[in-house]
């Protein structure tokens, strides 16, 4: 075969598939572009399943990736690696056409977060244990820099906070929120050493998520204790403003109900759809909607259980949101859909025991839904919401589409 | 090798490479995801050079696309497959793995305009002769069905108008405008038969080119010989509004200069960032600047030739412009770099004799443009725009990065 490799009128390519039984049932491997995969999240059994969001088929299981416990994914910019984020702060670089583990780092003993660099050289890590944010190489996963996110309590002990984030921006900065400092730090991912070019403190009590702005220009943080969010305009760096958001506190609860916070929202499943932002009030069964300029309340929405992940349809028509609800009880079994132009429920789905984490395929006309409950993952058409197909999964919980890929802080 | 099929612990990928030449100058077959991929037109060879805009790497060419002038190009929701729109009919579907021809028919006698539908499942084309537009199957590139763009003249006969777009929408619509039937048709694409479910005639004269803006909600029209553009809300589809254009006729010219037409500036690449619209004024040395709620001009920045493409880089902190300038002139080697903030030119960068089309990386860390009288595609870090990169190339004209298969309208 050699003498076939100076003419390369023709070539072969040897690929490994790396985790055993990645293939199991296929009978012949697949070719695909990488540009439209659904990589879903297995909890239970640390791996995850990858899926060709344009057929709608199964091409394998990579395993071996740790404790996926609110694990969290980027794509390389060619989409063709997936980088995993464990709890248990094993971080693994997926090779999706290959299918195997191209390499597996510990970037701390507990993880949170995960984004790549704008220029694709770097992987960040935010930590829990111990408090801080790790750079890694993102061909090797070598640890290139350490960052303690060290603050300073009122008596003047200094400890290291837990983190939340990272998001990269456009400029190639790379943010995150310190929780006990109630602090965010802006790195410079340009610079060498990556040093934290701004440190803005007293943004309030208790940062817990983020996000990016589509456009790519606002950071946003949420506080768990504080009446307001932060909001950063990346392009000046010149301090973090207060967006009000008591409308959150004020329960359109019957007299007498609890609603207990199963799960904190996640800030990057808000939702930003033309001017509007649709945001999950914390334990209370309803969305609360805000215009973007001013950032005034527009609207509360009422929903069927207390939503976690609140997701614009490309294109901006609808809102997709799922509802974590009491265990057992018919609100986790409920997605529903708010008609942006009209900001109301216009569609309710029951889409199975413990449906979380829509994620549309690239152009929308497709839905995946993980059916925790049930161990499927669920496939929507997004037109007429009906069920497409369904693929066998267990426990699946977080779905990520690679066309994120080119996306600022996804 | 059967025996291991059936297993799949490994197996054999064979991929064939179709266009003789394609690997000349690669000593081993490159492993690559398709989401960051530019594909550059090279006209006068009627062939596409496929460059890896990570490491900058080329990965070869495909060729026999038939007349690429004015060549447009759109991809599979994967990014496997790249369908080239020649000007003479020639449809060509490439796969950016296998580097072959994958599937080719003829569209019409001489093509204008590509879109993918937004379930991956059909091609159309705009066509110039005979006028109207064709849908094929995005599988084998079949002609599933001809839409003559018939119009009635003044004096009641009948006639084909050339078409102009299309465009796919959030909805699955395609959008196509007629130039000499002064009209714009709305194809659904979900239906059976793609019927025009909207004919909205009158919307000025002669439409040359349109868009669909980045949140997929508005399409707009540019008309050569009327005061205004035509704006639709297609969420609605309930009429055509007029944005008034008059500004782009004040000439910033000085008395006497004539400054010719070298090109009708393409809307595609019209750039919208945040709330502002940045457009070639025809003829003239500017790009005017417009507010997007009122539509209504907030400044016209001079630049040093006519603008053809005016594109937002990634995060919508600048513009880049390229200027046709006089041939053989200083203004056709200039590439501006407007700051979004300020609203004034910020860098010119002399990139070489007939630089055109500049495209972003998928997170406008470098853009790729044609140095068309130099016979190079250039590579510059847009950070410190400086060149970091330059390939040969025959006569470069279009550059599409494969991260436009996931947006609406591109």
């Amino acid at each position: 075969m050699a003498g076939y490799a100076g003419s390369m009128t023709w070539v072969l390519v040897l690929l490994l598939a790396g985790a055993g039984g990645a293939f199991a049932g296929e009978s012949a491997r697949k070719v695909y572009g990488t540009a439209a995969l659904m990589v879903v999240v297995e909890r239970e059994d640390g791996r995850v399943a990858v899926i060709d969001s344009v057929e709608h088929e199964l091409i394998g299981r990579v395993a071996g990736l740790g404790d996926l416990r609110h694990a969290s994914i980027v794509f390389s910019r060619d989409a063709r690696f997936a980088f995993v984020a464990a709890r248990d702060g094993t971080i693994s670089k997926i090779d999706l056409l290959g299918m195997n583990v191209a390499a597996q780092n510990k970037a701390g003993d507990r993880s949170i977060g995960i984004a790549i660099s704008r220029d694709n050289m770097y992987i960040m890590v935010c930590n829990y244990e111990p408090g801080g944010a790790v750079v890694m190489d993102s061909a090797t996963l070598e640890v290139v820099k350490e960052i303690p996110a060290e603050f300073t309590r009122p008596d003047g002990s200094k400890s290291r906070a837990r983190t939340v984030g990272p998001l990269d921006t456009a400029d190639n900065l790379m943010i995150f929120a310190l929780m006990e400092g109630n602090a965010v730090w802006v790195v410079d991912m340009r610079q060498e050493g990556f040093p934290a070019v701004r440190k803005f403190e007293d943004v309030g009590d208790t940062p817990y998520d983020q996000l990016i702005t589509p456009d790519g220009r606002h950071y946003i943080v949420g506080l768990l204790n504080s009446d307001w969010m932060g909001l950063l305009d990346t392009w000046k760096l010149d301090g973090m403003k207060r967006i009000d958001v008591r409308e959150r506190k004020t329960a359109l609860k019957k007299e007498g109900e609890k609603v207990p916070l199963h799960h904190i929202p996640h800030f990057e499943s808000w939702a930003i759809a033309g001017r509007l932002a649709f945001v999950p009030a914390f334990a209370e069964k309803r969305v609360i909607v805000y215009e973007t300029d001013g950032w005034t309340v527009v609207k509360s929405i009422p929903v069927s259980g207390t939503p976690l992940f609140v997701v614009a349809r490309p294109g901006g028509r609808e809102i997709w949101v799922d509802n974590v609800g009491e265990p057992g009880g018919p609100g986790e079994r409920l997605v529903e859909v708010i008609d942006v132009e009209r900001l109301e429920v216009k569609k309710t789905i029951d889409a199975g025991k413990g449906a979380i984490h829509p994620q549309f395929t690239p152009k929308g006309e497709s839905v995946y839904i993980s059916v925790q409950g049930e161990d499927r993952i669920a496939v929507y058409d997004a037109d007429s919401y009906t069920l497409v197909k369904d693929f066998p999964a267990k426990r699946p919980s977080g779905i990520f589409s690679s066309d994120r890929a080119s996306k600022f802080g996804l």
